[in-house]
């Protein structure tokens, strides 16, 4: 896979930050997930290991998608817009997607000039978290926004 | 609206240049039809309008959908995700969101090693630029990378 994988970073423009976002949609639902950032090395592993993995532009890490709360995501496709600015992944999700323990990270939704909170979660981010036997969030220990849930956690 | 409205941007997190990416779904099919950026103001059209209006990083000027081409898209629901970074914009697409004629951006995979080109367009591109009556994109003419369909060009 070597010389060909070449192919794919070749024709996608990462930013001056060498990223690039990536929408994550569940494949058969079409429901959009989340977006996160990748940079080369995120692409790579993503179709090598066939598991998604994103670049944590908070923590400054790759960042494998679940490799703590275990909902990680399965890649079906990878594909990429005519700009070549953004990658679209389609996924089959393991649980939840956010990290606030809902299935998509988009549950806030703008209705009549006020956010609406349009989905609950369906886990508790501690239950989730402490799957993977984590006190409190390895990364972030000690950081100034450690403890919680902000995007500085491991997800 | 003016006073609500402002709730909307105290919760968006604008990037240090004061952009956000936004990711078009057709609200009813679930496709995902492409993914572009707004800054403050085109939030603000947007959902005065009822019309997605984007930033045009290329162009450096607001953006409504559609202004050349006709292919607008009406706005059904503006959502924001946990981090408040990343907007999701459900949409009602008339015609094609991609320039190059595309129903939607999204039209190379990455298949056993390769691009695979897997829509084809429904539009001639010239057609559709040709509808407003435009005989050359305005925006780009006289720039080293006009002609031709690229990033610059007013879609």
């Amino acid at each position: 896979m070597g010389e060909t994988i070449e192919g794919v970073l070749a024709e996608i423009k990462f930013d001056r930050d060498g990223l690039v976002p990536a929408v994550a949609q569940q494949h058969d639902s079409g429901e959009v997930l989340m977006v996160a950032w990748m940079d080369r090395e995120a692409v790579l592993t993503t179709l090598r290991e066939g598991r998604v993995c994103y670049w944590s532009r908070s923590r400054g890490t790759l960042w494998r998608k679940g490799e703590i709360s275990g909902q990680i995501q399965l890649l079906r496709e990878l594909r990429l817009d005519c700009d070549g600015d953004t990658v679209l992944l389609l996924v089959d999700q393991s649980g939840v997607a956010c990290h606030t323990g809902r299935r998509n990270c988009f549950f806030r939704a703008w209705r009549e000039g006020a956010w609406a909170i349009i989905s609950e979660p369906q886990i508790d981010p501690k239950t989730l978290y402490a799957k993977a036997g984590v006190a409190e969030p390895i990364a972030t220990a000690g950081k100034k926004d450690a403890p919680g849930f902000g995007p500085s956690y491991p997800r």
